[in-house]
């Protein structure tokens, strides 16, 4: 890295900073490049027909014999869904928490992935070395069991990666292990690279074994079937949906795909512990009584293939809503699920359901630490500077506040894009130039072959549809051989504008017919000629611009 | 009405049920008919390139002779934007206050329709006679001026429509009439339908003036410019703005069409009181201080075309964010904005302001009443049947709940769909029909030529683009004269796909002259086999399934 001198470390990402996902940080000190973090973005709904969006991987590809490792801190989408497409580029190791491991090893198998990758499961107290650098971890607390905050020891000095974090001092797995968080404070932090989710909530998130207790509450009073959404990840809440079965006499029949996963895999590790016949199959259902089923679904942000969306909609092959069922979403909408997820709870009223969702029934908590936790890990660390990560660009501003609150010098904190690099010595910290950063979407099988200009034209087609215009022309006498023809896909109900299509195709007829008589016209001209005399047209009769489509053919 | 026996009463929505927007009611007897609004929804994303959605007026153009007049209780949107669509139908006469008929007019100015229009202003204690129906009202408070609730007499009894309501007993304007309501309610209530959006939410709508005094709070601090975004409609809110900017010695440029319109027909009709010289021009905000500077403006839902949303990307003509400057959004985002409103606040922190927004800063409330102002309306009114209004389906059903609290027969309570039509008698209701009601999609200039099959295949082109195979045929010799040539959009980059598309043209031409071999093949063979060959070719290689387009010329 050419801006950065040989005693100084580099920290960046490839993805996380000013947006919520695709998170890949990457601290580089010489010729050792550790990676943290390899995530996917769920794309917006500008990103018109894309799957997913990850970052460009161009300098690791580069740089890849650099690179000693992937250090992964839990094993949620946005931290590993970028795994099968990197590791396609470079097949770096990949050092990871137990059920990171277990959900990797899945996902690398569906790619097909698995049998070359170097996976290696890390425990809270390893140490990894490598020639110049290392890396050790401490225990956090989040929506996912084996969540790490990463110290990567440097030269310059100790480097420290949060993860997704927040303090949750009654959790249901481990608790954070602040004692180790204070010891790393006390020997130092050069540089703090923390979560910014919630930097513009107040107070301190909501303890997950709160949530444990209104599913309690919810099991105690409900007498008919209980069908409970969630998030497959969140192993947590999974076991005390168990518990609360278990406690009230309640089996368990699975539903989705992510769902029958994450049950197997948090079985599988240990994570969920329920006697043997606390599952049973879907039909088995209907010869329990309505009190003694519980049904675990995924679905709770109103995707429409979802199992609780079929349900609400009636087409689920296995569950119908019958009256005294409660619909429990325990989770909050992502922001652009929100009508989706309102869709499906109308429809679940509408088939007769009760349903218990919102915010005022502790039903759901966040996995990320509000302000008050987000100032206690600065306060851990004491580092000399600080980079908030992870969150939209107001939310990492926001966080800048915070840290000066807990009086870390404002010219210490660095609110960085992709692709910034932060340049630090011992003492000083600058960001000091940038390397190729930006977005690669993924379509289907295609990775990185959807630009700019194909989305404009989907934008263009999903809003004012497509006209072609097909004509052939004897480019010899400059007539019209035949045509013009014309089609039109998501533009007017053709039909029922037979008139205004039909004088579309005398004026572009009587157009071109006027164009060829200089018999010289060029090819070029006509097809000109045909959106020149059909667009002004169209938007006359229909106000509408829909993408106009010449086709010549030549005979 | 076949279905409705000769002494009841018909009521009935087109619009309003199950769904915020679009709100268009009706009570029936005989041969008279209320119409009470008519509004527009506007479309959720899934509706591709639709402006508007407005109802079905069907059985308003059958039942044309019988409408005696449109009853307007307010000036929004989803209460008046249907207007001229239904009046190019039938024109009837309108009756509405102050506000509503001035916003009114200028829609129906803007559509060329103003000439033929009858409108009449009411006063609150106006009473419309009909043969045998009278309308009179009752002022409500709500997030615009001049709100009505509407009491219609019909021989069964009194039919009770609240409009949109909160009750705030400090509101800017004038307050509710209670004594008037209590008094409707004394007289007897046979039906009341009900504002139903905010029946999820427990407790009482925060004032109109505690929001007036969080505008204080922010006058009296800050120091640079103000540049204060919220909804046009809400002439209350402008008139708090307007007050502090005079307290605190700030001059006002108005920004956006319709803020400019309401700014204007405010002060015309005496909501908005200033000295002449409050407003500036936008050309003086230079030659001011900062502190001496408000800028009003549209795009409180980040609107990408709204004044603010060009202001926050720096393509604004007359306004850059410069260093001081504080942006209130005294607004909430409607479900379905929030994504772009946070884009725009995070353009806002990049361009460098201080932004106010969100819950925690009291600089927004909402318009309708929450449980207890629902439970107060059913305990003034104390309807004998109750039907919940103008919300989701759910929040229909959760208003049958608080009726029930407040000794409604629950079997009293109508959770209708739009078209239904509950027939009331003096001791008796039930839903004994339903009338053709649907939705009618506006695009451009275009009214209802919009289908489903045009949808469905915007919804295609933009999630996977479009291929067009373009073939000339020799129908006489089965050969082919021309082509195959395959023409995409949005669907690969070409250029970078050349292989691909030279492959499927092979593929292509050499199924045509194999299937043409048999020297009787028909056109619509021709046209099966370029898409049966070319589908499965691409989404192997891309798994994607674009529009296959096959078009074939025969020369």
């Amino acid at each position: 890295m050419k801006f950065v001198k040989n005693d100084q470390a580099a920290v960046f990402a490839l993805g996380g900073l000013g947006e919520i996902g695709k998170n890949t940080y990457a601290v580089q000190f010489q010729d050792e490049i550790i990676l943290i973090d390899a995530g996917i973005k769920f794309p917006e709904d500008e990103l018109l027909g894309i799957d997913y969006v990850i970052p460009d991987y161009t300098y690791l590809v580069q740089n890849q014999e650099k690179i000693k490792g992937l250090i992964v801190t839990h094993g949620h989408e946005d931290h590993i869904g970028g795994i099968p497409y990197l590791l396609r580029e470079i097949n770096i190791p990949i050092y990871a928490g137990k059920l990171a491991i277990g959900l990797i090893r899945n996902k690398l198998e569906e790619h097909g992935l698995l049998r070359n990758a170097k996976l290696n499961t890390i425990q809270e107290d390893d140490i990894i070395k490598f020639r110049k650098t290392s890396v050790s971890f401490f225990r956090t607390t989040h929506s996912i069991p084996d969540s790490y905050g990463i110290v990567i020891k440097t030269p310059p000095g100790n480097i420290v990666h949060t993860g997704d974090f927040k303090f949750d001092f009654t959790p249901v797995g481990d608790p954070a292990n602040l004692a180790k968080m204070a010891e790393i404070g006390k020997e130092g932090v050069l540089c703090l690279l923390s979560d910014s989710t919630n930097s513009e909530v107040p107070g301190f998130t909501m303890s997950e074994k709160v949530v444990g207790s209104s599913i309690n509450d919810i099991f105690s009073r409900v007498d008919g079937r209980i069908i409970f959404a969630t998030f497959a990840s969140n192993i947590y809440r999974l076991q005390q949906v168990v518990e609360s079965a278990i406690r009230f006499n309640r089996k368990i029949a699975v539903f989705g795909r992510s769902m029958e996963n994450a049950i197997n895999l948090g079985q599988e590790l240990g994570y969920i512990q329920a006697p043997k016949d606390t599952f049973i199959e879907a039909n088995e259902i209907n010869r329990l009584p309505a009190q003694e089923v519980t049904i675990l679904c995924t679905g709770s942000q109103g995707e429409p293939m979802a199992a609780l969306s079929r349900i609400a909609n009636g087409t689920h092959r296995q569950i119908q809503i019958i009256p005294g069922d409660t619909v429990v979403f325990s989770s909050s909408p992502i922001p652009g699920n929100t009508i989706s997820v309102s869709k499906t709870i109308n429809m679940l009223y509408r088939a007769g359901a009760e349903v218990i969702h919102g915010k005022l029934n502790d039903i759901h908590t966040s996995g990320h630490g509000s302000q008050e936790e987000q100032k206690l890990m600065l306060r851990l660390m004491k580092p000399k500077f600080f980079m908030p990560i992870h969150g939209e660009y107001r939310m990492l501003v926001e966080h800048t506040k915070l840290a000066k609150m807990c009086d870390v010098n404002i010219e210490n904190t660095f609110v960085m894009d992709n692709g910034d690099v932060l340049a630090l010595s011992k003492d000083s910290a600058q960001v000091a130039g940038k390397i190729p950063s930006g977005s690669v979407y993924v379509d289907g099988s295609g990775i990185g072959d959807i630009g700019n200009i194909v989305l404009r034209d989907r934008r263009i087609l999903s809003e004012e549809g497509l006209v072609i215009v097909v004509v052939s022309i004897n480019m010899k006498e400059f007539k019209i051989a035949a045509g013009p023809d014309i089609i039109s896909r998501g533009f007017v109900y053709m039909r029922e504008s037979e008139d205004m299509i039909n004088q579309a195709q005398k004026l572009v007829a009587s157009h071109l017919n006027k164009v060829m008589e200089r018999k010289t016209t060029q090819w070029s001209e006509i097809k000109n000629e045909i959106t020149d005399t059909i667009a002004p047209f169209l938007y006359e009769k229909t106000k509408r611009r829909p993408m106009i489509l010449p086709i010549i053919m030549e005979v």
